[in-house]
């Protein structure tokens, strides 16, 4: 969901990539980040932007950078291990932004799976992770299944219940090809985030009965009335089912909170855990089989089914074109959101 | 989907639970599987009667004694190592029964979870595993969360799609609680099952229009109708993003089959693969800490809606009261049937 809750029907204004690149960088430095920290946090931000969805990306920055004025967000987090067997390996995330937490676990689940073969790296005490394409898309670019799952508190119903018992697993991976459209995925569990209920609502459409409940616990297409609801699992309960596992090894093998469990000393309800899984793409066939085949599988659909979308497609054409041109269209509701916080923070302005 | 195309409305006769053990694991002896091979089948047979579904259980047992016989499925396979990379392994499943298949792996995740925490085990050219709970349920006995998935031929649409371009991806996870209901999970990732949509056509019930499209590529709430058409994955794009992951992480990690490709040899389409993962339960919390955590897990959620199904605890209840009781009511027809393969077996019938 969109956190900063900002206008988006203002004017477009083109801003060239590498400005926005180090207008991030530098509210993130200015903002008390160690200078690879901003640089990780600010990749985050671009490939999450490049995607073209104008949420969950470049217009959540003044949202953390608000967070991390407030000291609600820790800038300079400690990581520290708490636990290790093997392969597997969790960590405290110390109240650090999310997209810290999220790179840090990736890259440390790669390095396990460069050992083991697979490796699984969570973390616990972090914070939202924006989106889960920046996280494994880096993962497929190095050679890995990448993989990785988040927590929060509970948001989305049981099938048919009313009462929001657990979130909804946001999860997303990706998995390397011959070309540099990954299969790529990101989504959470329930029929429709947030942002997407706010979408319909906004634009007056309903949405299919099955995705929520209304406060009442009936069935309604109103996206307004499910957003004051409940929401629902995908295939009730198949996405319950799957969404507990997600719970599991997260906020379980992290060792952080679970469902509406309080955060020790600060009593808050839904800090987030997230787990990083990675398999070396080429431990078991070698890269290049590993690359033909999962091309293939992608041409074997779309010869049964000619046009076929598949996972990633839709963001790496956003992702080509935004590149190409060298320059994003941004609303002047955020650009003038982020002038103000490079004025509190005396960073020179868009 | 029932396989064997038995008459279920016949009368219900009691059947020992020693007894039916017996006698599936003399028809398999006389079909030419090994005493310990004989004795995992059973094994896998029994645990998914226990359920009391009445499909994809010992009602499949005389397709699969069928198969065995016609000299389609391999009763003594020479299951060889592929390739294995640190706690990767991949196999050849020369054609065995899927139970068999399916078993093995698992056992060999678990092997590589000791090692390094994690470990995962894939095997091509296998065939149905009737069920994913007998093989996440005993690696949860064991101490382990336990994750099977498997592939066959495309039998689901993209969203929105009447082609059909991949399978189901049926999955299933177990994991260790503190008491004898393990937090268990057994589905595909279609909104139906085919066996759930002949029930429904047989019961003369409409199913939810979003389940699946006609032969014409029409919404219907008609199960005859989506049977005969297309179904479709949970969630739209959601459950088919997952789909594609289970068919890459079976097909391609197996090194076997993927999406309608032919068998080198045989020209079949479909060949199963399956891919089983183990985490060690105990790796990261210790186990006590493990088994707490997930149970405080389910009574949080039942806290907050009281009544709560969770996933496991349906089966579970079946289970004790089968056990409990001793016998199992079975429908005449497959009591008929199993004697005849008995009778043509050489062992002596219920």
């Amino acid at each position: 969901m969109f956190e900063g809750g900002l206008d988006l029907s203002g004017a477009a204004v083109r801003v060239a990539l590498p400005e926005l690149q180090r207008l991030t960088n530098e509210l993130l430095r200015a903002s008390g980040l160690q200078v690879d920290h901003a640089a990780i946090v600010t990749d985050v931000f671009m490939r999450a932007t490049y995607r073209g969805v104008s949420h969950h990306d470049i217009y959540e920055l003044p949202g953390r950078l608000a967070a991390l004025a407030a000291g609600k967000v820790n800038p300079n987090p400690n990581m520290t291990i708490i636990n290790k067997y093997a392969a597997l390996e969790n960590y405290e995330g110390d109240n650090g932004l999310g997209e810290l937490g999220g790179m840090f676990i990736m890259r440390r689940a790669e390095q396990l799976a460069d050992e083991h073969g697979i490796g699984l790296c969570a973390i616990r005490n972090s914070n939202h992770i924006l989106a889960s394409t920046p996280y494994v898309e880096t993962a497929a670019e190095r050679g890995y299944i990448g993989y990785i799952v988040t927590r929060g508190a509970p948001t989305m119903g049981a099938p048919g219940r009313k009462e929001k018992v657990i979130g909804t697993s946001p999860m997303g991976y990706a998995v390397p090809t011959e070309n540099d459209c990954h299969i790529m995925f990101d989504a959470c569990l329930a029929y429709a985030s947030n942002g997407v209920l706010a979408e319909k609502a906004e634009a007056g459409e309903s949405v299919p009965a099955h995705w929520g409940l209304d406060s009442e616990g009936r069935p309604t297409g109103d996206p307004a009335a499910i957003a004051k609801g409940t929401r629902q699992p995908i295939g009730a309960h198949k996405g319950f089912g799957l969404t507990i596992l997600g719970e599991i090894i997260t906020g379980i093998l992290a060792d952080g909170q679970i469902i509406d469990e309080p955060q020790d000393g600060t009593g808050l309800v839904g800090m987030p855990s997230h787990t990083a899984i990675c398999i070396k793409a080429d431990g078991l066939l070698g890269a290049r089989r590993f690359r033909r085949r999962t091309t293939e599988l992608a041409e074997r659909m779309e010869a049964r089914a000619s046009g076929l979308q598949l996972p990633g497609q839709r963001s790496a054409r956003s992702r080509n074109e935004m590149i190409g041109a060298g320059a994003i269209e941004l609303k002047e509701p955020l650009l003038a959101r982020l002038n103000e916080w490079s004025a509190k923070l005396g960073v020179q302005p868009l």
